[in-house]
């Protein structure tokens, strides 16, 4: 059974009565609620101590699920170093809304991962590229949230490795909103979805797609290897 | 100075009124008024001999550009197989709106580069992903074309080298509209707008972008060493 | 379990006395005789009706294995067309050696595949570019092919979605000796040992590179859907 | 004139008899005498104010050649910053040799970019995989470097956006020698040549290829945009 942390910076639903009300236990426990249906689930939050993501839960974790929006910089540049490494050593990452800003996903992606937003909850329609792809599994041609922040292009990520969903706000903009990379060793999966002041994560298509991110994400090989840089020495043939 | 051939089927023009009044000269007209501003321009049509596309032709072009809908199937395929060789050889292609289902452009992609269409005149909005991306030049944000036959994903193409444009359709759809692509030595774009009931080649900025993809698709390397497999000896080193 | 069939030209084996005792059950028989220990296995050669590629085998078949070299001309049109759909509808495609050149390879990549190519039975090594990729599983940073035909850049198919080897020869050639693609709902492995007159399907480190692909290409999504261009309704939002 | 500035830490042309008399002017020295035949250049080293990167400095550059080897960890972070918001608002970058370790590069890839390495002097021969790639202008089908040090794969960068040559090394290796990115508005080639104890950058065919690439990578667009996050307003369409 695949092994999934789910990171959450945990301040909204503590601080904003209406994120408190969509999400009591949090982001993360909304999540972990229907991905324990699939997956052996941890949750760690900003305020754990070394955010609760120490080697220890990292070497045990298969996919992490990154949710971050104002509290970004409060993770610590070692921590970040530790996360990093541990996505290129294999462990599959999953980026979601907001963390297109966290420093794990700018780092991996090496561009300042900008973009437009406004936020008058908008419908959102995302459509699916590539049928076949693992992580649209399940899906027809498009599904829908019914309400979310509107993000826009350009989004300066380096071009994707695939682009699974494409997404149409109703006020007139679109984006990629559903997009792969490949790290080292680790998979990685942005996906738009997920504005804290609506309820994205109850929408069973958003779900689908995460518990099939967290699937695609799985490690094929963990591996320290790539950390070195080896001394090699010549080879008769 | 660039030489541009603009090939067009030259059916719907001299068939339907409505778009003989849109384009009395043709697409291929229209889209030469324009282009000659930048480049030599010559035309050909499906009624010409071969197609108007000879081998001295295509040896004297640097950029093609293809409008055909509904008379792919008319176009020979020996002469599908000489322009693609001229393709792989260092020969641009732009490929516009319908052109999606020409023989040589599925030929070229390898797949059948299906899509779902709506024809309600739409507004399109184009939002630019990459704005350093030289067909990009000169367009801010996004750029709208006020009626155009509605494309949606997915779109079966292989995925792009880079994805310049993604649109927005009023209706709902949204679609990969500005994507490049490279086979052999020659470089390929696909650009969504141009139905034929519209007056998208009157946009000027449809008109910026067209010019600009063309200055991006002109041959670095003409080639016809690639259309060869050649007996290496082995060198002593 | 999945359902393989391998098919193969079978003109060497029957007419080269040197191929005929390397490969005694034809190269189809050889690849059978591992393929088997994990597939369900079918074979298919020229001769065959319908080059034993009906509707029914293909529909009935997760992972098509190429091999020819010499034939590849008397494979009719409508049976290259018949598996390019199948294919894109989601079939795996594993393309061996001189199969870089048959008819289904060139068309689902676009361009001519031609390279530069020495028959001088060098040792090939192939390193190693993405040690996490699944059809690298088992392999170390390589893996040696003690004597093979050397194939040499420029290789001219369009930019792989992955290059997973790269290969080495002893006389100063290198070359993408095993590189991914993605065809509509199609995977495809190109991978480049195997000339006729050397053992090297007998090699341990090719057959499970063949296996793993054999794994990787398998379809995530099978559908004719992807043959049809769909004329779509506005939806209300 | 494409404006070109050379850094260099400069580090074993003071400290190595061998590399001092191979490069008396330095490495940078070495670069400058042939680049400026094309190009306006300037040259910095790590021993400079600011690593002679100011902020003036980078706006005067339209491309960067970095080579570094040994005091990677010596050019301070906020100076490795500044270069990277350079690259991605448009700056090229021409990554050499060991300065596939530099922060610079391993920030903007996203990966540990390690790779094997053997220092014997090898005959390295650089293989064209894209003839018609503007940075292979003028090479036939490849070039040799008479003694290189050997890089071999796994080479850990992100899947490059064109692979442009690919290295045979004499003793057995091989390893992807130029390698494209694209990095928010930036262009950026990894070339491979470039050891210090050899008189690599007196070869004229890598002389040639670093010229291609400065013309390659110089600026299409050169905007602070994409450092920005804008709240956008709703458009009335």
């Amino acid at each position: 059974m695949l092994r999934v942390t789910i990171w959450n910076e945990y301040h909204h639903e503590q601080k904003d009565p209406i994120v408190k009300k969509l999400y009591p236990e949090g982001i993360h426990g909304q999540l972990a609620s229907f991905l324990k249906e699939d997956f052996e689930v941890r949750t760690a939050v900003l305020s754990d101590d070394e955010c609760g993501l120490t080697e220890e839960v990292l070497k045990n974790t298969d996919v992490l699920i990154w949710w971050g929006h104002v509290r970004h910089d409060a993770v610590p540049d070692r921590i970040v170093e530790r996360v990093c490494n541990a996505v290129v050593s294999g462990m599959g990452l999953i980026a979601l809304h907001s963390a297109h800003h966290s420093k794990i996903f700018k780092r991996l992606m090496g561009t300042p991962c900008n973009l437009g937003w406004r936020e008058d909850g908008d419908l959102l329609r995302n459509w699916v590229c590539d049928p076949s792809h693992p992580i649209a599994k399940g899906i027809d041609r498009f599904f829908d949230v019914e309400h979310e922040e509107t993000y826009c292009e350009p989004f300066s990520i380096p071009e994707p490795m695939e682009t699974v969903f494409i997404g149409w706000y109703e006020g007139g903009e679109c984006f990629r909103t559903g997009v792969t990379f490949k790290r080292g060793n680790g998979k990685i999966f942005y996906f738009q979805p997920g504005h804290e002041t609506y309820p994205t994560y109850y929408n069973k298509y958003v779900q689908l797609v995460i518990k099939n991110a967290v699937n695609w994400a799985a490690p094929i090989l963990r591996s320290d290897n790539i950390l070195e840089c080896p001394h090699i020495q010549k080879t008769d043939y």
